[in-house]
């Protein structure tokens, strides 16, 4: 679903290693990591072998062909798509099969949305047939704009506007005496990953919610609108998943194991992930009219989008008939798995993914990184026919249903957790790819190797380092600080993961390394996500016209997936990790003091009566209650492993550095070793408990925030118990995570010894 | 005219002096600057009295009748208003004279705005009449809608979009490529005061130039509608003089000198106020279509408004055809002048302003603050009545002709200069009214002294103090730093002038003590500036209904006369006053270092192609030119100078406290000496050669910005420098502005001696 976040778009991105703007023939010669000089420089010969067969014209004719017709999961195109990838993969010489899952995907039977008063106004919910774009006429194999898993609802009550529908919007609703108590929410797409909105409307009383398109995020305030210009039209709309994902992604009725033929579901209704009230995604041109008649109080500078309105919060006039009606149908989901064995270490497998289910036609989402993952795949298998093997099995995988919530990624990722957990070295995803400059995330065990990966891909348009651009781009937009360490940081830093691609059940639920590969910036794909102008036409002229840039992005999941596969050891360092770590234990110890203090501020102006003193008595206004005040936190446990953590990343690179260990891993035997504990470490970085009640999400240090959706929370347990003032549980997590890094210590300790010889 | 910045309304404001929120008996006790604890209790009691006189009605009634019909300088009902508002000071025992000025006052004869390419459009031009607005429909007697001192001119040119259209913009336009020379450019009000636009815009080239009310600053975005609501509807527009009221203002043809009969006129052909290009303003329904039409690069984020469109650039393909034709008439100004003369030291004036004449009725702007200074005046006349006579000498001013550009109180205090530099002891001002909170400005001097004063005037919603209120407002709304400061610092600091109304020919070109006051931020009467729906009904629906913050405003300003006129001595301070010197020395110290950072930041930035590196190279991007690096700035004069001014004021301050003082203050020869002496303090800010290129401002602390225009630009001629990056002038005026410091710290020593007996 390649997840956006149109407010505050995401700008950590990739990050890198090289300080000089010159690639300098030193910097080439620099042996690679996990790699020595020798098989370094056999490796880098190679990829400029693997480069050459790479050809743009390819991706073209796959992106026309997998984009031709829709393609959701389910569909017959779906699986026609599947098997025509897997026949791909079956021409290169790998040994593919096609994986099935049965899993619930919720179709549209029914959906009304009416304004029933003040005025009378049936919503159209349709996305009209554009001359300009060729594949926008296929209604009849089109879905319908609507939300995944949401609930069937039949209601009618006065609208409530809450901005994005995020927490904080309703602390402002209830400082204006607004209640949404049996009334149905409208909130415009934007500031949370949309599964949020109707999580957070039900848990204060909605009984039913609307998500629009606003033209500020998403519409004519961005650019010309399609198919003048790439933005949303004021008849598009959002399709998306709502369920309840930072529970658990992946099919709502087997979760934590894979949607086998015999697998024990749960009955839909006791699907927590199901949405509690009824759901339905708008255009803005079906908004305007009901936000044009609402009332009450004018909404505060911040919630306002650009629909030429003066934006009011409610409740009401505008009264409205929400009826949403699905079938609960189980579906195929059609994974395609591709194999090339590796001829020494076959037992490491480096996985490499895309998905290529699609909402409709999805030229951009997730056709443009499917088709550059099958260009990369094809010159892998160009050099195999050429006589090379990997040392490590390379998996390629085309994931099915995505879209819903990462069905096709995360039940092959459970049925073969095990497998998976023992074999998997790493996990390398991309989703939809655009014209720009290189993002990436992932595990930071894998920043200084990514970092590396970035510094040897050469950047179609400027023909300098992919790093040296985005390297450009912090220096220009970041942050001082973060421009300081564009300029000054050995590796520039790379992106945290929270959700919203097949990364998740990898990193998040298994403990595999992962990196999350794609460009953007340039291309304008935002505009027509998850709608029916997710076209070829418009990919075409709007996000990567030449294909340049798939290209660029099969240059680079190519290099990460062959340089993982050959590596004498695994390219995993760990100096970068202890460092972020202890960047994410100062911010905890932050925000917790941080949070003390607006504790304290609130409590003096509610006892101060500022709050009365400052307020317009002709506007409706509730002063905030006082809240008792946070205790100061025991972090110690956290600090002290924290030092250990970075007293053994310290232990490890060292030895390292020791000549012996060079010597020593000549051996076959060593290096193997090596990697097997070296491969421990992500997974030293999961509890098997999980995340206070979400256990599916294991991870100590990643996960997406169960407020936020896709956005990350680093340190989850700690941080979102402190956000939540929950005392005593960040009290407990604290310690979970620091035996957490306990055992990470001790994984880097292990692979120490072996490289010690011990 | 109330100037206001749209974009970023200025919120420092008031800010008070007593730190409990509590108005304790103790404090009342505390005897008043310039008075001892006897005369203290006295002025108090009196003040109680003055209170009991003041009644709401007589300023709705007053407001009724001045604002019945439009009353713009040069017009009938102008006059009659003058003669009005003379009879009314002189019913009550005011020594009365209407004062005539002939002043240059352009008025439209030929207004055109066209497109004439892509498409035919012509532009309204016209408020439409409401009718829920009884005096909207007197066509026969409203000024069009027009800038005035916009030259005369006929035009026909593509449009360039300018955003706000200051130097910054064109730096963005730049970087894109745009010219607008031989262009007609497009700007937004706001951003900047309007006079701005033009001057900028033909200074890179422009022949002509359209400013128009954009909804998200002026408009829907804002709030409802009039006459739904209190905002500008789609055909509002904002007159305004768009003279370079920053080289001077007053007439155009006689500065610095009074515009009497026989005074030496410029040739308007001459004068240097008035626009080099045409100007017209036009509201957002005219500029729809222009917009709508134009192409070229989508606007920057931070230049979009909230019309239901994409912002381009430009330029064109939109062609308009621009033609103004004005009547360049003199016309007389009449301003009335009212005394009470004083019975101890007649000699010495408290001069008391607001003007009457507005654009078109003007019930906010500026009778709202007409009618609260009339209800203060009786009642001040209601203690003389009773027996009551002030030590000093009371003049109430109600000015004419402000709107096109100070014109009655610039000519006055021209005609008056001499006199008025000797005998003024302060001038206080007021303007348009509204319903919140207390904002102050003025001279750092008065800062103790009108925090004293907003202590004893009770908000008439809340019941505390109104220096109470705006405290609690900057704890919720200030940044860190004001909110600590307005808990903890016993003076909560007031906003430094810059321009805007009556005030700047006192404070910033005759050097007189200054204060501007007025209460808002509740009230909104932002959306009808300068249009003719600022009207008696939509003042008391939407603005001040119940008048009792006029009434609020008629106790402040009311006590602040009253205690400069009763005083023993003039009640200045002067420890705020350095440290608030303090901070603006440290302020040029630091722009002079981040422009010097900034330069050699972005000279790096160009030698290492990091621009480059990071365009899209679909889009035009021209990168800057390197400049050569600031030197360091030799700042010890300004340092030393500071250092001296803050001794003075200690040793001041000492001597005070000094009960020897107290003891020789009961002299009156002694106060008589003291207030002399330190009347020369404010005057000894000033520099006969003024600020360069604009020797009519001669006060080195306080300007209105040359490229701000109302906005304030503290030591101006230092920062100013610096800003245009001309270090060999700011180094002069380094030197300039530490001998200005010094001649006030000597004068301050005066005082000193005068207090020591010496």
């Amino acid at each position: 679903m390649v997840f956006r976040i149109f407010q505050s778009l995401i700008m950590i991105c990739l990050c890198f290693a090289v300080v000089s703007a010159q690639n300098s023939p030193a910097d080439q010669q620099r042996p690679l990591t996990g790699f020595d000089r020798q098989s370094s420089d056999r490796q880098r010969a190679l990829e400029k072998q693997f480069d050459s067969f790479l050809k743009r014209d390819e991706l073209r004719d796959w992106m026309k062909r997998l984009s031709a017709r829709p393609h959701h999961l389910g569909s017959p195109y779906g699986k026609e798509n599947a098997e025509f990838i897997a026949s791909l993969f079956r021409s290169w010489g790998f040994a593919t099969e096609i994986e099935r899952f049965d899993v619930l995907f919720p179709t549209p039977k029914t959906r009304v949305v009416e304004m029933t008063s003040p005025q009378k106004f049936t919503a159209k919910l349709a996305e009209p047939v554009l001359q300009d774009d060729a594949t926008s006429g296929q209604k009849d194999e089109q879905l319908p704009v609507y939300n995944a898993y949401s609930i069937n609802g039949d209601v009618t009550a006065q609208l409530v506007y809450v901005n994005y529908g995020i927490p904080q919007d309703y602390e402002e609703l209830e400082r204006r005496g607004i209640d949404v108590k049996g009334r149905i929410v409208i909130a415009r797409y934007g500031g949370s990953w949309r599964g949020i909105k109707p999580k957070v409307a039900a848990e204060h009383g909605a009984i039913g919610c609307l998500i629009y398109s606003d033209p500020r995020n998403d519409g004519y305030y961005q650019g010309d609108i399609y198919p003048k210009g790439a933005w949303r039209n004021e008849d598009g709309a959002q399709r998306g998943s709502v369920a309840d994902m930072p529970l658990y992604p992946g099919d709502p009725l087997t979760p934590g194991v894979g949607a086998t033929p015999n697998a024990q579901r749960l009955q839909i209704s006791e699907a927590p992930t199901l949405t509690k009230i009824p759901v339905l995604p708008i255009s803005y041109s079906d908004a305007l009219p009901l936000l044009r008649a609402m009332a009450g109080p004018v909404a505060p500078d911040a919630w306002r989008g650009a629909l030429p309105i003066t934006y009011h919060i409610g409740p009401g006039p505008a009264t409205v008939h929400l009826k949403a009606e699905f079938d609960f149908k189980i579906v195929p989901a059609y994974d395609v798995i591709a194999r090339l064995t590796g001829n020494e270490r076959p037992d490491e497998w480096v996985i490499r993914g895309n998905h290529h289910d699609a909402w409709v036609n999805g030229a951009e989402d997730p056709v443009s990184g499917q088709v550059a993952m099958l260009e990369e795949a094809r010159a892998v298998s160009q050099l195999a026919k050429n006589g090379w093997r990997p040392k490590r099995t390379i998996i390629y995988c085309a994931w099915d249903g995505e879209e819903p919530g990462l069905l096709g990624s995360t039940e092959w990722a459970e049925a073969h957790g095990d497998d998976l957990i023992k074999n998997a070295v790493a996990y390398i995803n991309s989703d939809g790819n655009e014209r720009g400059f290189l993002n990436a995330g992932g595990s930071h065990t894998l920043e200084r190797f990514i970092n590396e990966v970035a510094r040897d891909v050469v950047d179609p348009e400027k023909e300098i380092p992919v790093s040296d651009r985005q390297r450009a781009r912090r220096i220009l937009n970041g942050s001082p600080e973060e421009m300081r360490e564009a300029r000054e940081r050995a590796d520039l830093r790379i992106a945290a993961l929270g959700s919203g691609s097949d990364y998740t059940p990898f990193l998040q639920h298994l403990g595999i390394s992962t990196l999350n590969l794609g460009y953007g910036g340039e291309g304008e794909a935002d505009g027509v996500y998850h709608s029916i102008y997710d076209s070829f036409d418009h990919y075409t002229r709007f996000v990567d016209p030449t294909f340049d840039y798939g290209v660029a992005l099969a240059k680079t999941a190519g290099r990460a997936v062959l340089r993982f596969a050959d590596a004498d050891y695994l390219p995993l360092t760990f100096s970068n990790f202890a460092e972020t770590v202890g960047r994410y234990v100062g911010e905890v110890m932050k925000l917790a003091s941080d949070e003390r203090e607006t504790i304290l501020e609130k409590n003096r102006r509610i006892s101060d009566k500022t709050f009365e003193a400052a307020a317009d008595p002709t506007k409706p206004f509730v002063a905030p209650k006082p809240e008792a005040p946070a205790p100061f936190l025991n972090f110690a446990p956290l600090q002290n492993a924290l030092t250990r953590l970075q007293e053994s990343t310290q232990r490890y690179d060292t030895a390292m550095r020791d000549p012996a260990s060079a010597v020593r891993l000549q051996s076959r035997d060593v290096q193997r070793s090596l990697d097997s504990a070296l491969n421990k470490v992500e997974h030293a970085m999961t509890s098997e408990s999980g995340l206070p009640r979400r256990s599916w999400f294991k991870h100590e240090i990643y996960a997406p925030g169960f407020y936020t959706g896709y956005g990350v929370k680093t340190l989850p347990a700690i941080r979102e118990a402190l956000e939540q003032h929950d005392w005593p549980e960040a009290t407990d997590q604290i310690e979970v995570v620091a035996r957490t890094l306990d055992n990470t210590a001790a994984q880097i300790d292990q692979a120490t010894a072996i490289l010690k010889g011990q």
